[in-house]
């Protein structure tokens, strides 16, 4: 028997102008998992801890992602799961995608590799499928990739990692309120004004240059979603509260953490970040809403093996 | 009296997925340009070679843009002006530009250099609103920065320069057929559908990427307009056929240059590049229509100083 234990790290998606492409991955929050070989064939999920999930590996987003995987290759005997919840499902930092992204990765390791990361990219995605209706990508690309990731296509699916910048933090508030995925998808329009498509696209390509340079000031001048954050930001309350005092904090800038409750800002260095956290905190202390918050280095390697 | 004579070149605006935000310059056609100082104050175009077209500053875009230059600096004399032609006049690459560019440029230089580039670029935009009722940047931008540029914002200007790999080329070519700005203007519409504008930023992230990492690959997956191109392509006869003969060549993508009629393929090295040039000459040979085409490297430095 074989047995990895891993950290499956939380992710943003829809990173301001880089709606429905653009994710990054965090580093101080995550599940951990222990997957083992078994000479049974086939997935069992034999432990879950933190959260009141199903252990059947058909209706477990981990499970789905792991059968996902075994369809694509002959092997004997199957896998065995543990998974220990710390993200909090409907938090926007990517629950589902931690556990749907891990398994993939834990079971690749204990197989020798043979698959890659955009293979294992396209499992996970079926995992989401099962959390969210949709196949998507958000979050499943950043924990596995880490650091920021554009999921430029779907068909074929194609996946890039874009360079960090050493200095650059994530501070993150998820007030606990709930916002259905319904009401966050129904508020989008299906037409956007070419004008601000266009004023969208030019801060995207702006967000990416500033990536690969270390320009932390074309960085910040280009975290802007002209298009999304106007219409979700409605759904969360003190929304506007929390960007502005971020940005009064220093913070780069600040937005929707994939389709919210969650609110993320970008800063310069764990100092403005924990600055930011700070303000996050007596926002919502003054609302009197419980919240959870975490400063986080971008994390560029994704998921990490804890031992094996 | 001191004299200044440069090389303005040619650039291409609307490149691909960057629809008004992305130009790049070329190295291989542009005019030439001539500027002295003079005691008289103001400014005077004594000469202009190629292209019938008014010496009266305040009608010419090169006698605007300098007319706006010196409505930020106070100076004693003025400028004469020799402009030599060599771009057509509605082509598509950049004409007005390269005037318009070409003398901020020079006149920043006799001065020695007060005006940082955008501020140029802010000049010589409006020699752009005389030659096409806007003041846009698209093409002065790349001729005064060189290389890639995007412009991310208008209101403050912001314009960066992106990495140019080293060994990409641009083949354009230039039916003489007249393309009516009004036209290619009147085809676009004013709301795009959500999802081709997630593809369409997608894929510039793509192409941004790509140009930082020179990965060829990449920058050919980007390089697809979903939104303007197939409004705007009906209008340049032969231009799908143009497009599948330069993939076929080994072309990187191929689109519209500006607003038409030119086309222009981006290809990794000369070679593939001439071959490019190649098909395009046969289709239009077959075509009967009169056209030009170049090959050339990507000038990563814009307006060059021939002497001073």
């Amino acid at each position: 028997m074989k047995e990895i234990k891993i950290f499956c790290p939380a992710t943003i998606a829809n990173v301001s102008c880089g709606f429905d492409v653009l994710g990054l991955c965090l580093d101080s929050i995550g599940d951990e998992m222990i997957v083992r070989t078994t000479k049974t064939p086939g997935i069992k999920i034999s432990k879950i801890t933190g959260q009141d999930l199903p252990l059947n590996p058909e209706k477990n987003v981990a499970g789905v992602a792991a059968i996902e995987l075994l369809k694509n290759m002959e092997i004997e005997g199957g896998f065995e799961i543990e998974i220990h919840k710390k993200i909090k499902p409907g938090s926007g930092i990517g629950s589902s995608a931690a556990s749907a992204a891990g398994v993939v990765f834990a079971i690749n390791e204990l197989l020798g590799r043979p698959f890659s990361k955009t293979e294992l990219v396209s499992f996970a995605m079926q995992g989401e499928a099962l959390a969210s209706g949709a196949a998507h990508a958000d979050n499943v690309a950043p924990a596995l990739f880490g650091g920021f990731t554009l999921v430029r296509s779907y068909q074929p699916l194609d996946v890039v990692k874009i360079h960090t910048p050493s200095e650059l933090y994530a501070t993150v508030v998820h007030p606990q309120i709930e916002v259905k995925t319904a009401d966050s998808r129904s508020v989008l329009k299906q037409n956007v004004p070419l004008k601000k498509a266009i004023i969208q696209w030019g801060n995207l390509a702006g967000l990416i240059s500033g990536l690969y340079t270390e320009d932390y000031g074309l960085i910040s001048r280009s975290l802007h979603d002209e298009i999304v954050e106007p219409l979700r930001s409605v759904l969360i309350p003190g929304f506007d509260e929390v960007k502005a005092a971020c940005i009064k904090q220093g913070a780069l800038g600040s937005g929707i953490s994939g389709s919210g409750p969650s609110v993320f800002a970008l800063s310069k260095g764990r100092q403005t970040a924990g600055k930011v956290a700070g303000v996050m905190s007596s926002i919502y202390d003054n609302y009197g809403v419980d919240y959870d918050v975490h400063i986080s280095k971008i994390n560029t390697v994704g998921i990490k093996v804890i031992n094996q």
